[in-house]
């Protein structure tokens, strides 16, 4: 493959410049080792970075691409930590950062939906939104507030409130094809057609799926359905101290599949909690890793949370919550060790009196309650950093401020197997994990989403610090270990890091046939190759 | 186009035979005829029904048909009625009756899931699930309970309850493409991925969308989202004498999109509900058609129901049915005439009574009553004979118990336009439709489904007489006059009958992009020519 050549990379380049103006085009050597670096070990190199700054130079760019045949690989706003950041799949790929496209457009407050570019971020909609006092919410995924909204959907994404399946809420894809051609996935007269916005299918073949989790095309706009505010809004939580989640899940699903929790539950473990709260107890361990499940129990007791904590939200009316919060109470009765209730108000008070409360039991809330104000707000779609902190678990120093997780080199790898919400999987997926990752060094950080109706995601965290010479080694053996183990059991990831690829390039029709489209699409393989299908 | 040519397709013939046996193919004329025949006026001849009974013999079938270059038209039960029956959109196809292929399989109760071949009807399904005591509901289309339900689900097609938008509830299609080869939309390795049957998404791009409502493969199982039964269920019907309907819909938009109704709201007009109860009152009119307001607006009293007549499902525990049902009440209050609230016990009353009720009021609600029954099963998902007796409604001789419209020359084409759930649209759409049925001489049968939390569907029926000299060209001239005048106002069907395929192949990059899938995947387009795409 000619790829990388540097001849047909220069003669790009000014082409590029000639479309982009010569501050589109960057070759900075410091910008392209940031562009390089993710929260885990990589080799690809990149020879350049462009930046459109709007559809037309998005067609421009890809068509210059195709010409000289040199690959580009769109990102969003790139924070894709734990999944890759911003570094191509193949090595080679210039990057094509879409962050400038921050168009917010074709709101409309009463059927719930917005269009958005790919540099509109989580924080830029929750903005637009309250700036406009809308009476909808946004739906928000727990990674940081600049995190791309469309970025993140395309990937399968998902959030905390009843619009929380991103992929499931979208529709009429803009998308521009590696030739450069614009295409609309909507009807075939998506500009006539009224129902466009609202209305998913189309007519004829529907094709937006093509474009999720893809590299047949660059999506440049899509619009985003909203859910109005509920009248009334409460939050859940509730743990236990069983070894496995099974019992929970089974609990839980009825509610689920019958409508009356219309949002994610996410059950985190123990490791989970405590790497959300705080950094990696140095001190109390002594500088021993991994923190042992004997530690790991101590702690959760003298913080106040169990080895399995859960959450949701109750959306609604009054009467609809108060009925919901009934039905919840009666499916995990003797199943879990506390269920608690809280809205704006109780949270409040629950933050001014934890020291009090410490006195009196000893239990230290405090730093529990740091991890519950942004769960209680994420399950009203409200982005919140507070998640990304736990990317500093093993480091020996606090994040900063602007936290900057491949900078600063953190070690992340998420892995992310999808399963069908029954306690047996959760069972045999935690009892992988646990043992894995444990006996590798590193700590089970974990969660059960209950996504659907019917299926549940687990998120499991290999959390560690790229300082310590070798550890990005032993992280990404172990990763691939419970890669292996975890699928072999049936257990696919429902998405993939840039090192993970190859799951998705398997053999078979459905290989052959996204091959196929790869080939008519983009015959030079010039646009992401290697994501999620052929390299 | 070689299609058709004597000798190449008496070589398919051949080869077919000797996959499936002299009796899988055939060419008797009466048969012919009789798949030949739709509820309007259609010129495509057809020169062979074949039979396959397994999927091994579907694509040595389309192997064949490629090899040969004879183009092959699939239908599951071919009960697509007022879109074109079984008749293929192109002339000179070969029929696939893939109704022999009944299995009903991988049934999950605690999951809610079930996997279907394209003959497992409406009916077959709902004995399979009241067979097994199954706490799990399907969904029925309003059509005949010998519709297939993987049929209805492929064309987009949608019933009553809260898994009422069909293609929304499947996952992991098995799909024979035209080449012959097996595919399975689910993960890459689909039959090792536990999450397949309960995770549509798979793994990169989404492929299920693209074989709805198209012609680049043949359906040959899909698995289908059951509902758990709800604890309680109620039914309400309302109704109105306003000229529109703008402001029951605009009343009901925000109860969609809370999730306070979680299923389909139908909104009929007079002309639908009075042809969904009787014929055309030949009598009362002296044989004039077409039924003009004036009269509609007297039988409407006489027989109880209002210019707009609504109905929907009401699902949840106790608490939840009567929380929706206040917040339903308060909506309406002052928009509709009468709102009442049906459990099974008040319907066997009312039924019981409804004689009496009539000695006393001098309205007869009987007759409504006789559409009462099965409106309220199809919320439940019973499939039910019933609605498919409106087909009749310009004959001048009652139904047969075994309903045939096609071979009856029952008239009917539907018209299916698609929008925002406004109450602006409903009237545009609503006013159009009334003053070109009418003045056509045809009765303006329609009714608006909010068929998701934001969009609705208007379904208009054009009935008539196919005995009668001359109805078919005016029905479809009337027909043509309607597809213009909506699809011109941005009302774009959801789904097209074989007389108006054109519609989905309009030109730009979407219709290219579909045009290059099918040489992809059809290159010497074999299967369903014209059907969604190109001819």
């Amino acid at each position: 493959m000619p790829f990388g050549a540097i001849s047909t990379t220069q003669a790009a380049l000014a082409a590029w410049k000639n479309v982009l103006g010569p501050q589109g085009v960057t070759t900075d050597a410091a910008v392209l080792a940031s562009f390089s670096s993710a929260t885990f070990k990589t080799q690809q190199g990149i020879p350049a970075v462009i930046y459109p700054q709007n559809v037309e130079q998005v067609q421009q760019c890809l068509k210059i691409a195709t010409q000289h045949r040199v690959p580009v690989y769109p990102i969003s706003t790139g924070k894709n930590w734990g999944y890759g950041s911003r570094v191509p799949v193949a090595d080679g790929c210039v990057v094509m950062d879409l962050g400038a496209m921050r168009g917010i457009l074709d709101f409309n407050e009463a059927l719930g939906y917005v269009t958005v570019e790919p540099g509109v971020t989580q924080a830029a909609l929750y903005k637009f939104l309250h700036e406009r006092k809308s009476n909808l919410w946004m739906d928000a995924t727990g990674s940081s507030p600049e995190c791309s909204v469309l970025g993140n959907t395309l990937e399968r994404g998902f959030g905390h409130t009843p619009y929380g399946d991103h992929f499931a809420q979208v529709s009429n894809l803009e998308v521009v094809l590696p030739n450069g051609e614009l295409l609309e996935t909507g009807f075939p007269r998506a500009n006539k057609a009224v129902a466009t916005p609202v209305y998913r299918g189309g007519l004829g073949p529907g094709l937006e799926g093509l474009f999720a989790q893809s590299n047949l095309g660059v999506v440049t706009k899509m619009t985003l359905w909203l859910m109005p505010a509920p009248d009334y809004f409460e939050a859940y939580f509730f743990s236990s101290d069983e070894e496995s989640p099974g019992a929970i899940i089974e609990a839980l699903r009825p509610l689920r599949m019958s409508g009356t929790l219309r949002s994610a539950v996410h059950i985190a473990n123990d490791y989970r909690v405590l790497a959300g709260i705080q950094q990696y107890p140095w001190q109390e361990t002594g500088g021993k890793t991994p923190l042992s499940r004997e530690v790991m129990k101590r702690l959760r007791r003298q913080l106040g949370f169990g080895s399995w904590n859960g959450s949701g939200g109750l959306y609604g009316t009054h009467a609809q919550v108060a009925e919901a919060r009934r039905l919840l109470k009666d499916a995990l009765r003797g199943k879990v060790r506390r269920l608690h209730f809280l809205n704006g108000r109780l949270l409040n008070l629950a933050e001014r009196f934890s020291h009090s409360f410490r006195m009196i039991t000893r239990m230290d809330l405090r730093k529990t309650l740091t991890l519950v104000r942004p769960v209680y707000e994420l399950m009203q779609g409200v982005p919140t950093p507070q998640p990304l902190a736990s990317t500093y678990w093993r480091k020996r120093t606090p994040p900063s401020s602007n936290m900057n997780p491949d900078a600063d080199l953190c070690g992340l790898q998420w892995l992310a197997p999808v399963a069908p919400a029954e306690g047996r999987h959760a069972e045999n997926i935690s009892s992988m994990a646990h043992s894995i990752l444990l006996k590798n060094g590193f700590e089970p950080a974990l969660s059960f989403t209950l996504l659907t109706e019917r299926a549940m995601v687990c998120v499991i965290a290999l959390t560690y610090d790229r300082e310590i010479p070798g550890e990005d080694d032993r992280a990404s053996a172990c990763f691939q270990e419970l890669t292996t183990a975890l699928t072999a059991g049936g257990y696919m990831p429902y998405r993939l890091g840039i090192q993970s690829m190859d799951l998705a390039a398997l053999n078979g029709p459905r290989a052959a046939l996204i091959r196929a489209l790869k080939s008519e699409f983009d015959p030079a393989n010039i646009l992401a190759p290697g994501r999620y299908g052929p390299a």
